[in-house]
């Protein structure tokens, strides 16, 4: 499909808030200052199981300063939102892991705050507890869900997670070689930028929340639910946002404490978190231990795949805990059965492309391997098994996999440089590999308003949160197209409940496809009301006009035109607004990418360094090249990181987590990645906004495969548990 | 025509904002606290006409603390909008008034930047002065304008105003007889709480202005003209504000000096007035020289109306300067030529139903004074004298003029009362007295946003400023009405150019109207949208459907229903959106009173008290019954200051005015005014959102009027000059 004509759309924008940015004048929520406001920190449990018999506050009550302690025994807000499978409350008992809330403090200054929390005297009795996910399933363990340790829920949350389709056995069957093996991957923290920080403040009966949150609107929702109002008297405002991967989605357990502190003290409070707080009170991504059956045929063609494996989804059930590297085949016949499972840690749940890398670095190094032991080149096997029909049968909108495979391999010079495993000599060993990844592309409700001034320059109001992403920039770019009037002319409002519409929340790469066609219908109502107008002046019927690049023009004859300013002078500001909710039928979205490095790995030292890094993606249409480029980096550079370094350690007999922080869960620094190099294949998409598809969470699925692959390449062996760290390679060579 | 049945509208509604103004949560401009917010003060002329020869600002500029320093040669904003009828700046040379801005400082606070105006020396060059408009329409008179002194623009206010229909000389001819007299107001400051303050802010290339303005749209569109940027880059914000009456629709110098204080200095400015500054550098009411000549028959029916008059409306025009106390009677044939004239005064202009007051206390005056003459009573003669199709021949979209005076006559018991002019005996003599006002009732531009939450509760968005009319509070009626849903369930936000839709201005009584009609619509768009999703639940067509009380029913059988939060549940927010511009063809709209008062004359100390007033309205449908009540007291307590005490005295050698304040120039306290006891008489409109005509202007109209009235009826002595202080009334009693 050929792209279409774009004024706007497709160039390398700037951000339209950059001086906002590196000038500091932009709000983050930690920056929200208001009269009387004191500071909130949260106690945390020591213990992974224990009841808390007894919590005295006395002390710390009388503390000059304090304003309020709240725990267990008075704020039992419910909590029924976040996508929790049970019902649970801000403060529990028996607290379920090392670094679930306890208490609570408001006080007039942090410090007052944090010496409080030293006061609060809490009495526990310890119960037995369970780290391990496989230790947990065993009938003898100690029991941490009043459901039991396998984590059952409802609807999405019902567990085990199944899909099949097809015949394994008969795929099996066809198979001319079986393989079988396990893959294990670690928690690994989001490690956003931006702490966690909530202020709230009450007026009479409305709640106002600075949260950092990755969806103002759902926010609002869950807020609004807990706390039994309805929604237009809780706002929730989130202007500018540092980052959170899907770590700030749901979970507005600090919000909630927030309110109810600023409810109990009268005052409005922020609760601010430290670090470790981050790390140890919030959620990382889902470890996971994936067994895989694969049959191949002799060409290396797939006829069946089975996985069985048990994720990590910690203490409470945020999200599914499910596994979908297998995404990206042509698989005939499938069948999944993924145990979500608790234990006493630290929540496992939403991170960049939830379900993906962990599966992803699972299955494409086990194909990886299955070429190796079938003399097959990789990039063979990864291409005779490319996605041509989603769940063996269902046409995708667009899929430009294939160019992707083949000009990643093009750009790496795949044919010239790669060798069989091991095959370099000397202490630092050259080593190439790919693989495969991507993310669904899906439809969903969307809503927007555009004013337009009598001047012709516009106001867009959407809902978004702009999580770094650079998603306002990206809607401004959508009604400037859409409207037909230069970008400059846009100014945008977002992430203000009270003001600006609905909007999915930024996380699973749905804004620019949920909220930007609301955008587009949006501008569609105001050009309706604009051509109506226009038509009057330029003495033309309405369906005669249209509007480019900020003139009014009669299609057949274009040089009978207005400025848009002109024509709307004495009409006043006209509004367009839209609530968009499509729908796929018979097809099925995705966004692909092909993802290819090469290694030298130092067999002196262990150490692995990246030496090119070649990400080529399907997203559609490229909207902004600027932040979709940063999108595929970004993401690399965290897969790098749950590739070498990243893990939240637990020691065994306490479960205190050993590493909360960035220096001992090492998050990559510019020093550790290389350039990524990025191409896009842009095949126009006639399901997206302007042809686009999603962006933000493809790039970290294959990332981790690939640099498994590519060491692999390198020195013949096979890490089947992340991180690859430089001890388990020099081990492993040592063996 | 019969009213309606409401559910919201006519009801007792507290404002859904008093919880923040009773707890001081409601940000006032006053309010606004940035980073590094800079403060600002402005030096004043203390000459009326003057060169300015050289401005030195080095020993100002040297204070440690300031910042900028602006005047007429580095701050040439060019001033165009605002009413202004010639080319002025923020920053003039020569000066034309005591007061007029010569240069503004910024400093790190508010002292240094008093202490450094001092510090700004000024060489002037004295020129002639006059101060009084009749004086300056004489030949050898100092010129102030470049086009004369006989205020001379383009539009509106081009000069002498002339209004005729009919044939005066025709009218006098058929008279029995012929009166001529004059009648003279003074200038009267608009006297609000809230001194003017402007906060001003640049990121980048976008202004934000935090302005105490009665109107955001009209100063977004100003500054932006001013400063030549697209509306798009301007953004104002008024939130809640403390009055203005006319005061702050116009005249954004000081709102250009913060914007250029910031741009110079990088900082954000903080402008704020002294309650002197008010007084002397904004405007009051213009001061008017009002000869009627009026041709009456025996039985005192009005054959004809001649004015003749001369405004003052100081050094530069902003507004009419036009005087229309005479719209409230059946005039078969009228002309009126008013001279607005410049001096070197403070500005007259813009003050609650700007024309009127000042001519309804003349034209009111004289006809009682005729009817004294002609031996009719006063009753007799504003009866058979009542408005009954405006310029004598279009009809009123309604008109319950005189249930008005015969429901206020009955009220004070007039028949009883009334007695011949001076009649009573004793040291304080009791009078009584009556007049007719009201205001004009058009239609206009307006625009609004509704957003319908999910959960059936609604967002409105509207650009209103607050000006301490209710109007939020009557924006949510009207949208609870039209939608269909409890107020309770509605969330407003106001006056913020960046969020909120067109609005008018809280000025000339229009917002309701204006801004009302475009809510009704507005939710009208809604309506249709939830009428389409709830259709489908209800299984009917959607034109079969309606909303009230917060449930979606069928109309012909209203027990098959949904409420509101169960038929959207699933569809996300909804959003109506409407610009709207009806106008009126062949009818004239005016809201009319009848006002009445008893007082009593103390003949030894001249004082007057008011021992009842009784006010009654024909404002159609009333809304909000609080507010509105609180309008009509509101006005008639303007009246009686302006009847007694207010009047911006001038030192006629140095043209200094000598009582800018509140003490000086006496604003009535609840001390000195009687319960006002308010009537309306509810004739439904049927061009006004939901029957309802303009409330705020009227009350001011017929006060002065008829205490004058009541005065001459007590004393027998007629006071043609206001105020009517004390030393006049005994001085009057002597002679």
């Amino acid at each position: 499909m050929a792209q279409k004509e774009f004024s706007v759309v497709g160039k390398k924008t700037s951000r339209i808030d950059a001086y906002e940015r590196v000038t500091g004048q932009a709000q983050y929520t930690g920056d929200v200052q208001l009269p009387n406001m004191l500071y909130a920190r949260v106690l945390r449990s020591p213990h992974p199981h224990a009841k808390i018999v007894s919590i005295d506050t006395s002390k710390a009550e009388k503390l000059p300063g304090v304003k309020a302690v709240i725990h267990h025994q008075n704020a039992q807000v419910p909590w029924a939102s976040g996508g929790h499978t049970h019902r649970r409350f801000i403060f529990n008992t028996p607290v379920r892991y090392v670094g679930e809330a306890v208490a609570a403090v408001a006080a007039t200054n942090r410090h007052i705050a944090e010496d409080a929390l030293a006061l609060i005297e809490v009495k526990y009795e310890k119960l037995p507890h369970v780290l391990d996910p496989v230790e947990a399933l065993k009938p003898d363990a100690p029991k941490i869900s009043t459901n039991g340790n396998l984590s059952v829920g409802k609807g999405n949350f019902s567990a085990p997670i199944t899909e099949q389709w097809g015949d394994v056995e008969k795929g099996f069957k066809e198979a001319d070689r079986i393989f079988e093996d396990t893959y294990i991957t670690k928690h690994v923290n989001n490690a956003q930028l931006e702490r966690r920080e909530s202020v709230a403040k009450w007026e009479g009966g409305k709640l106002t929340v600075w949260a950092s949150t990755q969806g103002v609107s759902n926010a609002r929702t869950d807020i609004a639910k807990d706390l039994g109002l309805p929604l237009s008297k809780v706002r929730v405002i989130c202007k500018y946002m540092g980052g959170g991967f899907g770590n700030k989605n749901q979970a507005q357990d600090y919000d909630l404490m927030a309110a109810v502190l600023a409810r109990v003290t009268g005052q409005p409070v922020k609760l601010e978190f430290t670090r470790e707080d981050d790390f140890v009170g919030m959620h990382g991504r889902w470890a996971s231990e994936q067994r895989y059956k694969i049959g191949v045929k002799k060409d290396g063609t797939i006829t069946a795949v089975e996985l069985n494996a048990v994720t990590n989804v910690g203490a409470y059930r945020k999200q599914s805990g499910n596994l979908s590297g297998t995404d990206f085949y042509q698989i005939p016949n499938f069948k999944k059965v993924v145990n979500p499972v608790h234990t006493n840690t630290v929540v496992g749940a939403n991170y960049r492309a939830p379900a993906y890398p962990q599966s992803v670095f699972g299955f494409a190094s086990f194909l990886d391997q299955i070429a190796h032991e079938m003399g097959v080149n990789p990039l063979d096997m990864f291409l005779k098994n490319r996605a041509q029909l989603a769940k063996g049968k269902i046409p995708y909108t667009s899929n430009a996999q294939e160019e992707c495979i083949v000009e990643g391999a093009k750009q790496i010079s795949w044919k010239e440089k790669w060798h069989q495993a091991g095959a370099t000599s000397g202490v630092k060993k050259h080593g190439i590999g790919m693989a495969l990844g991507g993310y669904p592309f899906r439809p969903g409700l969307g809503a927007a308003t555009i004013r337009v001034n009598p001047d012709g320059t516009a106001h867009v109001l959407v809902g978004v949160v702009d999580i770094g992403t650079g998603a306002k920039t990206t809607m401004a770019i959508i009604a400037a197209e859409a409207l037909g009037i230069p970008l400059n002319h846009i100014q945008l409002t977002n992430g203000d409940t009270d003001v600006t519409p609905y909007s999915v929340g930024e996380s699973g790469s749905r804004t620019t496809c949920f909220t930007g066609t609301a955008v587009i219908a949006a501008a569609e109502d105001a050009r309706k009301q604009i051509f109506a107008v226009a038509a009057r002046q330029l003495k033309v019927q309405a369906e005669e006009l249209d509007l480019k690049d900020g003139n009014v023009f009669v299609k057949s004859n274009p040089s009978q035109k207005l400025p848009l300013g002109k024509a709307l002078s004495r009409s006043g500001e006209l509004i367009g607004r839209a609530t968009t909710n499509p729908s796929f039928k018979g097809v099925e979205g995705k966004s692909f990418a092909a993802h290819y490095a090469e290694v030298e790995v130092d067999t002196w030292t262990g150490h692995v360094k990246i030496t090119r890094y070649v990400a080529v993606h399907d997203s559609g249409t490229i909207l902004n090249r600027i932040p979709a480029e940063s999108q595929i980096k970004g993401g690399v550079v965290q897969g790098i990181g749950m590739a070498f370094t990243e893990e939240l350690l637990i020691d065994r007999p306490t479960a205190i987590p050993l590493n909360p922080n960035y220096r001992d869960a090492k998050v990559p620094t510019h020093l550790e990645v290389p350039e990524i190099e990025v191409t896009f294949i842009e095949r126009y998409d006639p399901y997206g906004p302007f042809g686009g598809k999603v962006v933000g969470e493809p790039p970290i699925t294959p990332a981790v495969a690939t640099i498994a692959n590519a060491i692999f390449n390198a020195t013949g062996k096979r890490f089947k548990e992340l991180p690859i760290t430089p001890d388990k390679i020099l081990n492993s060579l040592r063996a």
